[in-house]
């Protein structure tokens, strides 16, 4: 609850704030946002991340103070766990021993803390730090601002997925406001990478293919290639959904070779199509559009038993829309 | 001026609304949401365009009820000409024999109407619509709102360019309040093409490389690309801003073959270099960070001549910012 948030801080003295391993955007903008919160009310404040902070995000006002720390090494009063769905995902050790505030803003969530504000109608986790922030009588200075925005940015897709809502615009209009410039935080989401994410895309986009009923389209991401390319991770964000323009596309498959013969497979699909039930038959997991699971076998073999479980997948969402029916006298062009 | 506009709805009954020629989601979503206020008010209007509209302002309220004409074949109280610098840019004949009601929000708008309404501080013309609805006492009904939220998403990218303001965001805001799904005007913005753009970058893709200096990435669309893949205009949309994503990149060349030995040249920058600049010195023209011309010639000697005016640009821009100067040992991977 957030009454408990605010009367704990008002309480207390030394915080930690921690989130997910592998940060995203919500994640280290909504720690840095608190921590810059705790600090203007002259609390004692850090984050603490395991993994590395992706470029996009390492221009963030206090991003350079973030501490990497694999086990909890000193004594805080309470330790903010950020967007996480279970007490494991920060991957920090002795974090179990602490006062655990648990904030986050998926109703799946458990109830993992010591204190847990789960809001579930919070497109991120950055919005409820600014509810926070309001309600504890904070000011929102520039800092937590650009923090913030860079939350709701990259939670939302720029606007862009369901969860953006009436809210979602109306708090990113007052970060606005106090001085965030969105196009900067546009070019360090969207323009932080190298040529590699270049490189890398010129050859995955070239295997880009359509499937036999071209409602499905089916990429690859060979060890090869990340060889040639230098590419890091991350190179590839958001790769998986080029094909999705093509309104005839309704399901992408994107094959990521890990180690030979192994595949990380990133699903997405539009409307009805549940491609975590896809997901899920293949021991993995997700959401209804955007799913995933690692797989080991013959490439070719492994593509067509994906194909066949995804036009499964179209033919159940025809069912109730459709204009997803497959036609079988396509042709492809 | 806004309450001149105000007044002349109030004392008029017909009225006609048009935009430049290939529209725009500025043009098409202004348009339509006035002829929807307009109505609302009890007046007859109807928007007239010259071109046709594009898949992705297809789906808007209203929008299958756009004339195409190419000269006023009827009598109107008065024309509103939405973000047009002049009153040859809907390409539609006798426009200037009738009362102009010029809208726009670029400050080098010519005052070409009887009544002429710029506001530069508007991120488009559809906020401008917003605050006329608000003026005139209108309800923003959710087809007004679905139309300017089109505007707004498309003339900012997605609230990403500089032109977003505080209002934006706010109106945006209230958008969502009277009903619009963001999610659903993203998905008709960027999810309305056809396999044909996923086709034709797979080949432009292919073409992308870095200059000497590796500052500079340059990419060619060929005639037979488009024959290949069937691409119809706008499949290209952006394409010309994808290596911008490396952070190294300050400048990106976009050369597309109209006819044989004859090139339409698209510049994107970042900061302060100047393409405008570069266009200009090639008969051509455009804003500071995106710029055009039409050239002839050899393909790779016209390449290679924009390549080295790009880094006298490239250079003038980095006196005032050491940032961007160009290493002379920087070796390409």
């Amino acid at each position: 609850m957030l009454s408990q948030v605010v009367e704990l801080i008002e309480n207390k003295n030394s915080f930690a704030i921690t989130t997910h391993v592998r940060p995203d955007g919500d994640g280290v903008g909504s720690s840095l946002g608190l921590c810059w919160l705790l600090k203007s009310l002259g609390k004692e404040a850090e984050v603490i991340v395991r993994d590395e902070i992706p470029p996009s995000y390492r221009q963030l006002p206090g991003a350079d103070e973030i501490r990497k720390v694999s086990s909890i090494d000193r004594e805080y009063d309470a330790v903010f766990v950020i967007e996480c769905s279970n007490i494991d995902r920060p991957g920090i050790e002795k974090l179990e021993e602490q006062f655990v505030v648990n904030i986050d803003h998926h109703a799946t969530c458990e109830n993992f803390g010591t204190i847990n504000w789960i809001d579930a109608t919070a497109s991120a986790v950055g919005e409820m730090i600014y509810n926070l922030c309001k309600a504890i009588g904070g000011r929102v200075s520039k800092e937590i601002a650009e923090c913030v925005y860079m939350a709701l940015v990259t939670d939302t897709g720029s606007f862009h997925f369901p969860n953006t809502t009436e809210r979602t615009l109306k708090v990113a209009s007052e970060l606005v406001k106090v001085g965030v410039q969105p196009s900067r935080i546009s070019e360090a989401v969207y323009n932080s990478y190298s040529w590699s994410r270049v490189a890398l895309l010129q050859r995955v986009l070239a295997t880009a293919r359509r499937d036999t009923t071209g409602r499905i389209a089916l990429m690859r991401q060979t060890l090869e290639m990340v060889e040639e390319t230098g590419a890091v991770d991350g190179d590839n964000n958001g790769f998986v959904n080029m094909p999705l323009v093509a309104k005839e596309i309704v399901a992408a498959v994107y094959m990521r070779e890990v180690q030979p013969g192994t595949y990380r497979v990133s699903l997405r699909s539009k409307g009805p199509i549940n491609v975590a039930r896809v997901a899920e038959s293949f021991g993995g997991g997700g959401h209804k559009n955007a799913a995933g699971f690692r797989i080991s076998g013959d490439w070719d073999e492994v593509e067509s038993e994906i194909e066949n479980r995804l036009k499964k997948a179209i033919e159940i969402a025809a069912e109730s829309d459709p204009a997803l029916e497959i036609e079988s006298e396509y042709t492809l062009a």
